[in-house]
């Protein structure tokens, strides 16, 4: 076998990854992963947006051929008019982490060094393998990533190729990028010649708080946004994009469409049909997520009182539990907790650097968990800790 | 503007590429593309597909969900029985290219050496260049790929990560890989340590001949079979395969998880709902572009006898005629063809090697013409011959 220095460099799933692909018991409870309720995927509109689509000849048999990498025209003036920014600074993905992945490829050197979040998403970890497994952890505090701290390491003469970041409804953390960091964070960009990969799949999911604005990202030349349909309209469409500087348009575009060409003309013309009940679909989206956040915020803190440092998220889909009290060992706990019918991701999955443990944190995924089995996952956690 | 070594090697399109996108006069004929005809593309059995799926919710919601890394099991286990290898090696991509690169990017190291045919599928050059440009022509002769000559190649000490070959109706050269051709190159591959990339989009539609096999690829744990649905299904689908050897399997899902996490949900479940009528739908293309096909070269041989050397292609959508004149300039009968309402792809952009002129043909695409369109372009040829 003689594989690439690229392929070399791929590690097999383990921790957090390996955790996602868990089976757990028939009756266990899972707070795994960000994905969006099954019962809120807007299969009713899909259905429709179908018969339309198939019932106009010429429509279908443009779906069913090739079109351009960039994406459809019409998917992209819509995304562009919403991001508020020209249409040829969008390109339509095959999902986020397509998005993500074409950036590192584009704009990361083989071995190169990039800034990421800790706690940091460890997908993120995963895709830049393509390219480099070389980080500079930053803190993530509570108006999200660290500028400052990046911005002292920078001083001191480190370098990066990039910086990474979860700006809204941070994965795990929970936390918003302040506005007045966003803008901090891309003058440090165009400063030390680095690019932003700010990665933004829950965006649309805020249901309550201020949002922070996207300005910052859009009015920089070395920021990329990175957005995808899938914590909205469903993981399975593969459809996403991203908002790029002018200059990186053609670059991204030269790779993609090695990589694969164009995003599926089916899926693209599928979507576009989607829009005209989109806002509706968020909207109740984000409105079934915060009774859900707000119902297990609330059985963490009428049942374990004290236990956890818990704050009520303000969109997206974590919780980021810390636990209070520093002789419970965590790993102990986990066990207990899958044993007693609950399965979470445990905090040291998402540490970004050993000397900063994340191990003391939980992270409750409860977008695709009904309010009832949100009790009873607490009630069973309790048990675990009684 | 600080790009990635990948993304400087990637070069802007040029010839094929860029001719490929070239918008012919409205009333020109196009012989430019390899793409299915747009009358054969399966809209009503998609659009009774789609009403299949979406009126079962949970079929529908599994459509919008992630799925696994490796392709719908359905999927994957039909084309198994189909190519006649175990489920386990079909990996489903996102369609050809997808499956070319990610074969690049897992087997070929940065600037190794890649044997490819000569002519050579230009699209496959430029996917290439994810990892390398450099190649080592081979000639493709009237059995296809020129397995002696490889063999003398490496025998006086060149290197090479893979060789890459249309083995079924070649792009452009029409011909067909033998079967002790396919058997010599997997065995030269075992022998000097190399993969043979065989890139088979139009083995589906043979109309005429022997089929030569597929067993040399799929017994070998030295070939990668590259396959798609976008010459049968559909070029929009963006859904295709490919057979591996079981040890690349892994590697191969590792990079393909990271680039875009899975083929999407919805179009594998579309396209295993279209499996019913699907030897169907192959076998009317395959008359259709029979009679195209001979449309065709009945057309240039009576309207213009002993201009061209042509052969009957037995399967796929391209002819390759030659030249019998030597005094004619190519590329000044191209300008006078196109200004004449006709566009086609010049056989120079086929030239892996600068050595091997590849001038003296025309690549002519057939499929996506009608018989009377074909007997038009024809006649406005003749008149650039006048």
């Amino acid at each position: 076998m003689t594989l690439s220095a690229l392929a070399r460099g791929l590690n097999p799933p383990k921790g957090f990854v390996d955790a996602s692909m868990v089976n757990p018991a028939p009756d266990a409870i899972s707070l795994l992963g960000g994905v969006p309720a099954t019962e809120l995927l807007p299969t009713d509109a899909v259905r429709r947006a179908s018969a339309q689509l198939w019932d106009d000849r010429d429509a279908g048999r443009a779906a069913l051929r090739y079109s351009p990498a960039h994406g459809f025209p019409t998917l992209r003036e819509w995304i562009a008019a919403r991001e508020g920014v020209e249409e040829n600074r969008v390109v339509v993905t095959n999902g986020g982490m397509h998005g993500l992945t074409l950036a590192v490829l584009t704009i990361v050197e083989r071995g190169a060094t990039v800034a990421v979040d800790d706690p940091v998403f460890p997908g993120f970890l995963w895709a830049l393998e393509v390219s480099t497994s070389q980080t500079l952890p930053v803190p993530v505090v509570d108006d999200g990533f660290d500028v400052e701290y990046l911005a002292e390491r920078l001083a001191t003469g480190e370098r990066i190729a990039a910086a990474y970041t979860v700006p809204d409804f941070h994965n795990p953390s929970q936390v918003t990028l302040s506005a007045a960091k966003r803008q901090a964070l891309v003058d440090l960009a165009e400063r030390y010649d680095f690019y932003v990969i700010a990665d933004d799949p829950n965006r649309a999911l805020r249901f309550a708080g201020q949002d922070q604005g996207v300005t910052a990202f859009h009015s920089s030349d070395r920021a990329i946004h990175v957005n995808t349909f899938s914590k909205t309209l469903g993981p399975g469409w593969r459809v996403g994009w991203l908002v790029l500087p002018e200059h990186l348009v053609e670059p991204v575009i030269r790779l993609r469409n090695r990589l694969d060409v164009h995003t599926s003309s089916v899926n693209q013309a599928l979507v576009e049909r989607l829009f005209t009940g989109y806002d509706e679909i968020v909207r109740r989206a984000a409105d079934v997520y915060r009774e859900r956040a707000a119902v297990l915020v609330d059985a963490l803190r009428s049942q374990l009182p004290g236990v956890f440092d818990v704050r009520e998220p303000e969109g997206g889909m974590f919780l980021w539990p810390r636990l209070t009290d520093d002789s419970i060992d965590p790993t102990a706990l986990f066990r207990r907790v899958v044993a007693g019918g609950v399965i979470y991701q445990p905090g040291e999955y998402f540490a970004a650097s050993p000397q900063r443990s994340t191990a003391r944190h939980l992270r409750f995924a409860y977008a695709d968990r009904t309010p009832d089995e949100l009790r009873e996952a607490v009630r069973r956690l309790a048990r675990a800790f009684a």
